[in-house]
């Protein structure tokens, strides 16, 4: 498998799907939850892709609202030899949306399966069906007057399923290594369904409470995989603190961003810092300060370092501003506080915006964004004013919370934004673990425009190559490059690769469960 | 397959090993590392079975030093098709200690693999051969004088690796849910090598600071597990905090256990608990206050109601006691001690003990078996006074933290225990997480008497099935009854059993990798 560019537009449309299959798919989900038109399908792509490209097509889109009617669909699909591709709610723009791998896959879309089944309040946890959003699960919290919060990404409108499976980042302390989902029931291959963990216990008690099972664990195994179809979830909550307390701590230069790194290392490895935060680059944050905007847009093309610096003093939000908070009783939050305070002081010039004190008195003021995110209110806000046709594509290696490895994944990155697109860099560091960070960097791109479509995809999969020569690999990948990002995962002459396949061709022996993704094919479509 | 009761002592040795095959397993690892005479396999048996019954006997134990021999081991047992059987230290003392669940098994020890490969100090992990012990680690950190901790169980002797890929207990923070394992190297069934997670990627930077990768996740698959062999793993460890302090919780009477287990669930999911706490009744907390075990002898067989609480009482640890600690900061230390003293003073007539506050002066004051474990300092102190003869085996189902669930179990068990055994329920809740808790009863046997080993083994096997009747199962079984245990986790007509069996087909085609671990069979060995 060589190493490609993203090739010219693919005009051409899926393959239209044979009447008798759709025939049987209505048979199976109703005459309404079955779609083949052109205008129908493509409703329901990414809008983050050139327009006029067809790579990834689907023949159909198809809406169960149960588990029954999964397993019918996987059947159907097995028996007629056409792949399907599952998606939740399809929002993870950026990585190929609810689009699917191989063209003319029959899409599953889950937006009709969104069913809260329970909030268990003294143990804290929900279990969901795939189509509900954090948006759902926060209002039915809500509305049981529940003591309980959910653990948000940044967008309210994603599946806790979906973002859950693609290895998606929500913010508050259960989202620190993915510790929320737990418990899963899976539709497999041949259309029949696991229960994983302690869920393999007919009537058990501790499906959700408990993170193993009797025997080798499988919920990890439905991560970013292609070996099931999951459509039940737990998801663990957390109970309301006494106070929370959401900060926003500066970085004024550049040249301190390995020294903020290593602070912020320190306060997580010591308990004080315990939810997700996130640390982004003066362009990137103009999504939460509308004020960057402006200035951006008196400037004209890419911003030079010293406009840039212009921009972070003028609006002091900094070369890099880190959106964190603190969770618990009072008198500990007040402590933490005052400890990251000292801590970021080290920073020269460095600030520590505190943007209030919240309990459950005054819980109802939380209104700015980065507020609403840390105290689990799922929202639109960052959607504002993004312009329909642009789409953007982002690269993000897993990097060891260290200072200087961090930089250097930094330099290399925004050379080849700066070299090879002529853009300014875009980046952040979007989950913030004990030891490790995502460093999501982003190139924006204009989807009626196929070159400037074009030139971003092969950008960014050049740093994917460029990124794994330094040992740094992705933590997902866009459909466009699955297999790219994939490929550099090779110990071992692919042992990985190898023994998954190996289990794919197992568990799927017609290949028909959303073939290609992360770069996992079916044997029959294997050609290395 | 039926759900039999343990037979009659089976007295026949494994058929001895082909010399051609001792030959080339010496070939692999030396003259001086392969034993097949019966007191050096003797030597290596569990301790804990009865000494005339040889079911689980083995051919030879070879004790490789490298991932290279491990592999050689592998590729021979492929050939000759006699299945190996992976223990690292072999302490798991009442599961079966290193005895293969197929008599004639060559055993395969890790004691020689011992290295600590790395220890860093910034991003606070380890990465551990599987020989590698508790002890060793712990002096391996403290010869380098490394600000950190390792989280451990209660006995020191026993492996890194062989604890967590049975899914053993430890008691510090990172302790729940297993947190600290992450990154494996893994020897496959045809002799390759995988590498998990970020370690796919060759030079991988990230491979022991981030738990996923990219596709889906497969560490969590080689626990409990005969998919592989894990010869080498990432484990984090904990920033020495601020202050530390051990407390033991009273619960006076054993009608109070629900409000105690509600109360811990409160403090945990408050977080103001953040370890992993142990609560036990009054017998069992005999290994810790030794005036139990006096109080114990001056009475004739089973203790009644009242002879346990008079015990209790006059030695005043209780009918229950929990063993907690909190870490951090002082002042957050102090303030989470006054909130767990204020929130457990509810239960009528209890006590908090303090074991004092410990801090980088007064660390070496540490000495109390309730202060070592929880400060992450190994030690074999529950062995004392042990007598040889007597071993224990028990049923440790997973319940959720709520106090109704909980004693629902402990009646049941108990009432086997005393109708069945005429013993008294010996019992600990050995891992209280924050929504669940690992319920371990015991029962003690000699060891040299058929008809004691017979009936708690009986009694056990009971209690696997009438506790799986409530929805109930166990984390981790014990050679003589995994298919039992295993056999409840039936949903979906064995829908986990017959998944994880294709996978075993899958990726170890002659079944020679552990057959029989955790209740998964090769094809061949399957007759259901």
């Amino acid at each position: 498998m060589s190493l490609v560019s993203r090739g010219p537009a693919d005009r051409a449309e899926a393959p239209e799907l044979d009447p008798a299959v759709v025939r049987r798919l209505r048979d199976a989900v109703g005459d309404d939850a079955v779609f083949t038109s052109r205008e129908d399908r493509d409703d329901y792509r990414d809008p983050y892709w050139y327009v006029e490209d067809r790579s990834y097509d689907s023949s159909a889109v198809v809406y169960p609202t149960s588990t029954e009617q999964v397993q019918e669909i996987v059947r159907i699909a097995n028996d007629v030899r056409i792949p399907v591709w599952t998606s939740s709610q399809g929002r993870n723009y950026g990585y190929g949306g609810p689009s699917p791998r191989v063209k003319g896959s029959i899409l599953i879309s889950f937006r009709r399966m969104n069913r809260v089944l329970e909030i268990n309040e003294k143990l804290a946890y929900a279990v969901v069906e795939p189509g509900v959003r954090w948006l759902d699960l926060y209002d039915a919290i809500e509305a049981g007057g529940h003591d309980l919060m959910v653990s948000v990404p940044d967008l309210g409108w994603g599946s806790v399923i979906g973002n859950t499976l693609d290895s998606g980042v929500t913010y508050l302390p259960l989202g620190m290594d993915y510790q929320a989902p737990t418990g899963m029931e899976v539709v497999l291959a041949d259309g029949s369904l696991l229960r994983t963990g302690m869920g393999a216990l007919p009537n058990s008690q501790s499906w959700h409470v408990y993170k193993r099972g009797l025997g080798p664990v499988l919920d990890p195994l439905f991560v970013q995989s292609n070996l099931g179809i999951v459509t039940r979830m737990g998801y663990w909550l957390m109970r309301k603190p006494e106070a929370y307390a959401p900060l926003y701590l500066t970085v004024p230069k550049d040249s301190q961003l390995e020294q903020a790194i290593d602070i912020t290392r320190e306060l997580r490895l010591q308990g004080v810092i315990r939810g997700v935060p996130v640390m982004q680059n003066t362009i990137t944050l103009a999504s939460h300060f509308p004020e960057i905007l402006g200035k951006m847009r008196a400037h004209e093309g890419t911003l030079s370092e010293e406009q840039l610096q212009e921009i972070a003093d003028s609006t002091g939000v900094g070369r890099w501003g880190q959106r964190t908070a603190v969770w618990g009783d009072r008198a500990v939050v007040e402590h933490h506080v005052a400890r990251i305070k000292e801590a970021w002081s080290a920073i020269e010039g460095s600030r520590v915006d505190e943007y209030g004190l919240y309990t459950k008195e005054n819980w109802g003021d939380i209104h700015h964004f980065l507020e609403k995110v840390q105290a689990g209110i799922p929202n639109l806000d960052m959607l504002e004013g993004r312009p329909d046709d642009i789409g953007h594509i982002g690269f993000s290696p897993v990097v060891p919370l260290e200072g200087t490895k961090v930089r250097e994944v930094v330099n290399l990155l925004k050379r080849i934004a700066e070299d090879e697109v002529g853009v300014n860099f875009v980046a952040g560091l979007c989950t913030i673990s004990e030891r490790s960070t995502v460093l999501v960097s982003g190139l924006n791109f204009s989807t009626v425009d196929e070159e400037s479509w074009r030139t971003a995809f092969d950008a960014v999969k050049h740093m994917v190559r460029e990124a794994a020569k330094l040992g740094y690999g992705e933590y997902r990948a866009h459909l466009d490059f699955m297999d790219e990002a994939a490929e550099q995962y090779s110990f071992g002459d692919h042992a990985y690769r190898r023994f998954v396949e190996r289990i794919k061709d197992a568990v799927d022996p017609n290949g028909i469960l959303s073939p290609g993704r992360h770069g996992i094919w079916p044997q029959a479509s294997r050609n290395r």
